[in-house]
């Protein structure tokens, strides 16, 4: 009952992981050996501990590495038959760094024996020489395949797929696709169907194992196969393939050209990650960082990105203070309009990012179309309203006592009215037109959006005032 | 080759769909012949119309309906066997009002086909009386099988376990394997591998299907299968369970209870859903909004949902207003100062973003810890004060000549660095005390980090202001 011991012991570190600090709690126990043994100088078992580990999780545990050095030595003592699915799963900076630091002959060891999805991945990182290297010692068939991942963008089907696919024709019987796999001796990871095609390579269907499995050896593939799973075109948008994944619950998927000839399989293992991406893009991006940001990249790299954004939303800023700028007679005369003003705009702000932020999602989720924008307009517009006018006199009123003053209380109800309004307008229309002229509303949105309600906050609050209470 | 023609089909349609505008037309383009259906009373083609799509994509159409009645009228014309799935991927607010209209023997016959971890998630929104009719007239296997889905957290393995494994002994051939598959006749979607238990049900390992396709029938399975994938503990939170189907790339893995006793298994197609749903959650709650907000819930609804959270952020804006109140005399004096504070505020809010925005990630991703967050910090800290040196220079250098005053460019720059450098320190506190007490650092981090970078912007500023200005 060894099996059922090591169980438990794997389950006592699972348990009750509910948090992100319980989380936390489990890497730094997984960590603590590796740095311990580094302390002490026990390379023997540091390299036994890492290559127990998944390439993911290697790559995992060199990112929360604060040191640099500290990454290198680690680096240095992973297996090289796991360093090139290893850095793959590395972000783009430390990736390009390891990679400048490993001497060509050890590249091209490290590439050779990869995936073809994931070395066309990486070969844009390698040094020319390496690539050449690699291209010339394969077999014409696999640089072939190579060359035909290559050929398509990443963010595509054909830069998401696998060239390893099984692929028979549909006039034999079960039994002799059952013998054939026999003879081949190993069917590739992730797979639950093998591939159908005419004696020209055209798509036919796809033959499920689980089919393979359960039917007579005798029947022939023609009529136990599925034809409804339809090859993914090779130009298709890989977030357009997740969302087919999804919808269908599919393991794999056919990969065709335009002429329906089968290229390869994409496999859900790809499109986890491409999910994953996804999500990461969009919340990485509204604070203008991208998804490949490191946490512990080097001060003056991470310093230079973000100037860029800081930059951007100086612009802003600045452009609310010229706004502020013209009212400054009345300013002078009511000073309570400055103590209050910041309030009218980071309303609007966040109002207006709740409808922005549901707007987002329901582009990327492809709910959002001519046919419906206009309901949603008008619905956001409704719940501003509705809103508008509840906290108005929630802030007419903390404005009125607070400063003895009715119609500056007046004032503060209109404009947070007119700010929530102009809000929820902007929050639906921004995004559209970002996305119309191509640019990403989950990168953009927020700055636009902010910019607008905090322009028209501080002109109406203060416009209003010069008018009413001068 | 009508299968091909089918295929360019297809494919035409999900040719160049890389902007959410394509993915919008697309969706369009598979609601028009809808809309023109029911527009025209064709209620026979629009059954026929919407029971070829799959359940996701059924309610995907029923979510972007904005009227409430369009969305009624759909969801009768859905054939009952495909309504049990179809409420599964509704959002909650849409399910329960469709459950709420059905039916107490529809309810019955709509559930009575789904999953038992389908079912699971549904049974708590049925009404009391479905849920005892169906219990009962369950087999009493099937009861019990649902019954332990039901005793774990829908959040944990447990929840969202499928219990159709197919489970096999150690010591029989592969051959006889194959024979029991082709007598039961049929393998549960999403099956890469069946489970092999001891007799008294102990979890064993998996034999893979490639495996047993590609082995000598002859052989035993103790010889072939696979003991490296442990069980995973009925009680593992779910976001652990995704990270391991990550990090291993798994297909589906084994549930067991305490006592390694196999329960059920979980498969890909449900971690899909965890890990969309987790990026969803963050991005969303940064807004105050959940994941199952919907587009088109009734004005009332939202207005009140979100109400709440303008509330949050009104008393921070309030906090920020009182702190420019105790210096009103030093604004009348010197009025440019009401101009310029706004900047000094969103300049920290922008900085502290980021910073937030990459803890949180580092916290999700586990590479955040009591050992790295220290160095974390320091190089936030860095990055703050270099750019706070370098946008003090640049924001003196405008307000300077904007309003010819040395002085205010002076402190104008000497506030900004101060900001910047509590935005950083805040950026990495805030999220590591809000999870310690287990609050949710998406969703009230940005809350508390603008509070503390308007309260001491504004304080710096102005604070600065009154001692060198006046």
């Amino acid at each position: 009952m060894s099996q059922t011991t090591q169980n438990n012991q794997t389950r006592k570190a699972e348990e009750n992981s509910i948090s992100p600090a319980a989380k936390q709690q489990q890497l730094q126990q997984q960590l603590t050996p590796v740095y311990k043994a580094i302390d002490t100088g026990q390379e023997a078992s540091v390299i036994k501990l890492i290559n127990s580990l998944h390439p993911a999780e290697i790559a995992f545990l060199i990112e929360s590495l604060p040191d640099e050095e500290q990454r290198d030595k680690i680096w240095k003592l992973v297996a090289i038959e796991h360093k090139g699915e290893t850095l793959n799963h590395l972000n783009d900076y430390i990736r390009a760094q390891f990679i400048e630091d490993m001497p060509t002959s050890e590249l091209v060891v490290t590439a050779r024996d990869m995936d073809h999805d994931d070395l066309a991945d990486l070969l844009p990182d390698l040094p020319e020489v390496v690539t050449r290297i690699l291209l010339q010692s394969m077999e014409s068939q696999h640089r072939k395949r190579l060359e035909s991942v290559l050929s398509y963008d990443e963010d595509t089907a054909g830069g998401l797929m696998n060239t390893d696919t099984i692929s028979i024709r549909a006039d034999i019987t079960l039994e002799t696709v059952m013998r054939y796999l026999r003879f081949l001796g190993h069917i590739p990871d992730t797979t639950d169907n093998l591939m159908v095609v005419n004696y020209e390579g055209i798509y036919q269907g796809v033959l499920y194992l689980s089919d393979l499995l359960t039917h007579d050896p005798e029947l022939y593939v023609s009529s136990v196969m599925n034809s409804d799973l339809h090859g993914i075109n090779a130009s298709t948008d890989k977030t357009e393939v997740a969302a087919l994944f999804e919808r269908r619950d599919l393991i794999t998927a056919p990969v065709v050209d335009d002429n329906g000839y089968l290229l390869g399989r994409i496999t859900i293992d790809d499109i986890v990650d491409v999910i994953r991406d996804e999500g990461e893009h969009t919340f990485m991006s509204q604070a203008g960082l991208s998804e490949e940001d490191d946490m512990f990249a080097p001060v003056l790299t991470s310093s230079k990105r973000r100037a860029v954004w800081l930059g951007v939303n100086l612009l802003t800023a600045l452009l609310a203070s010229l706004v502020i700028g013209l009212f400054q007679p009345t300013i002078e005369k009511v000073v309570a309009l400055a103590v209050l003003m910041p309030i009218v705009a980071s309303m609007g702000g966040i109002a207006g990012s709740q409808t922005l932020t549901l707007v987002i999602r329901g582009m990327a989720l492809g709910q959002l179309s001519d046919k419906n924008y206009r309901s949603l307009m008008f619905k956001e517009l409704s719940v501003s309203f509705l809103n508008g006018m509840l906290w108005a006199v929630v802030l007419a009123v903390i404005s009125g006592i607070w400063f003895s003053n009715e119609t500056l209380a007046l004032v503060i109800g209109i404009a947070i009215i007119i700010n929530l309004l102009v809000a929820a307008f902007s929050g639906v229309a921004i995004p559209l037109l970002l996305d119309k002229f191509g640019a990403d509303p989950a990168l953009a949105g927020g700055v636009f959006l902010t910019t607008v309600t905090d322009v028209i906050g501080f002109f109406a609050f203060l416009g209003l005032a010069s008018v009413m209470l001068l």
